[in-house]
């Protein structure tokens, strides 16, 4: 495949709070067509970045699901490499609320002369909001139902325009200017008169693909809707169900749970992490969610999942 | 060797703040007969301390070096994991006063309601101090030459007093009362008023052992008095001797500067860490130290080193 047309989600971190060996907590690259988008950022993500060689500067922006250690502690680090390394370009914060004054004095503290401008973007956790749209891929963050404030993500490609045959271009004689309406489905018009259809000028581009992100959170069919039909979705599965009490005590899930997401969404492919450090062996967490959602897949740190 | 009379440290992280593919940043552990001493707290101390399977509740002190992040970074995770676990027992945190109004907000915020109560010690980064005699041990800090203000620090075992021979007690009547005296290096009187010399019924202690840690800092002979004859030194080697200017512009040392201070103060083993992620290949820096001070090691991730 082309790398320049990649759309992949590199999962660097998979534990929960507590740490366990060989796990960290979490954090997800998403790299669509060569853009970066870092979702969440716990302790040791730089490492993480570092050691499965991905170019981190390109980060432009990051996405923080709620203000939980495990999934904030390795920013400072981050930002502070970043920094050191002669960053220029500004970096994109998406989080909730409160994270902006702890991160300024944090900064101002061991960052004193930073070399690039962090712009923030506090999140809306009450309600689903589109946050960003870069031209490639449109960003929704909506709540999750967690212990406290919580955000979901989903990344989505912005659909391609058709594809104008080239052969066609000289056949009907058609000229630059008409280009762009036939590439948005419009058919064209000869000099003679004759209507060529869209169809036989035009093919399909690649469906665009998408991605959701959601931890951490019980289960909720809250934001079903918002995720329906997506290509990815990582869905937490902190226990198993024998541990369903632990789960709903702590607002979080079962893999049973994030399969049951997963199917309810139509989903094509599940991903599961943020796993409770009480399962060393991750494959019981995969068994349960693949008893209910057959394509599902338990992340490992370093595990890259492409979407074709 | 009894695994409760070792005297070890784990390098738990030697890269410095640019991180590299597994080398962590700066955090030794110092383990003294089971007394747990941590010495810096770089991003992912926990992360290496779980690694590693050291039963890291047991850390009662915690000595920050200097506030730069990569020897901080770790500090909000490592608590907030250890509140989560349910410690009770109160951590006495060493370090520059500028990190108590950080430490506390981000608590604040991230550990609502932490278990244990952290007992903050501002260090003076003016002059040598004694800051803790727990009975077993002391501890002194001491300013480095760095950029911002540092401390280094000595731990040395108090000595031990003299051990009183089993089969003297009963040879010469010796009643309970008398042997803190003969401990202490006194002679003894029998009833019928022989002097017993001090050396025939007692045999030395193990002599007490040491370790000086020296980093981030340039090259002083500010503190060689302190460190004079440690049984083990750790010194920062940022730097090899052809990137000297480097060393110079960023208050940092070359492995042959550590090399030397190990030399001048006459310490009996060197160990060198906080490597630039210049040298993928730290051998060169152990070849250019042991040049000088053949006795150098250099420390890698999770290496033990054992005062015997």
């Amino acid at each position: 495949m082309n790398r320049n047309m990649g759309f992949s989600v590199t999962t660097l971190g998979t534990a929960s709070a507590i740490p366990f060996p060989a796990r960290f907590p979490t954090a997800h690259l998403l790299n669509a067509d060569e853009r970066f988008y870092l979702i969440d950022c716990g302790e040791g993500t730089q490492l993480q970045l570092r050691r499965y060689k991905i170019k981190f500067q390109r980060i432009q922006h990051l996405f923080i699901s709620h203000l939980h250690g495990d999934h904030v502690f390795g920013l400072p680090g981050l930002l502070s490499t970043l920094s050191m390394m002669g960053r220029k370009m500004d970096l994109q914060v998406y989080a909730p609320r409160d994270l902006q004054k702890n991160l300024v004095q944090v900064l101002y503290q061991y960052v004193p002369n930073m070399t690039f401008r962090v712009e923030f973007h506090p999140l809306n956790t009450e309600s689903e909001e589109m946050i960003l749209d870069d031209g490639k891929i449109q960003v929704w963050s909506f709540p999750l139902a967690h212990r406290i404030p919580a955000c979901g993500f989903l990344f989505k490609e912005i659909q391609k325009p058709r594809n104008v045959r080239k052969e066609c271009l000289e056949l009907y004689n058609i000229p630059l200017k008409a280009i762009p309406s036939i590439k948005a489905g419009c058919d064209f018009v000869t000099e003679d008169g004759t209507c060529i259809p869209n169809e036989r000028m035009t093919v399909l581009p690649a469906p665009s693909r998408s991605y959701a992100f959601c931890s951490d959170t019980a289960y909720t069919e809250s934001y079903l809707s918002r995720i329906s039909g997506v290509d990815l979705l990582y869905h937490e599965a902190t226990f198993l169900s024998s541990d369903a009490s632990m789960a709903l005590k702590t607002f979080h899930s079962t893999a049973a749970d994030a399969a049951r997401m997963a199917l309810k969404s139509g989903a094509k492919k599940l991903i599961i992490g943020h796993y409770s450090s009480r399962y060393p062996d991750i494959s019981v967490l995969e068994e349960e969610a693949r008893s209910i959602f057959p394509e599902t897949y338990a992340a490992k740190d370093g595990d890259c999942f492409e979407i074709s």
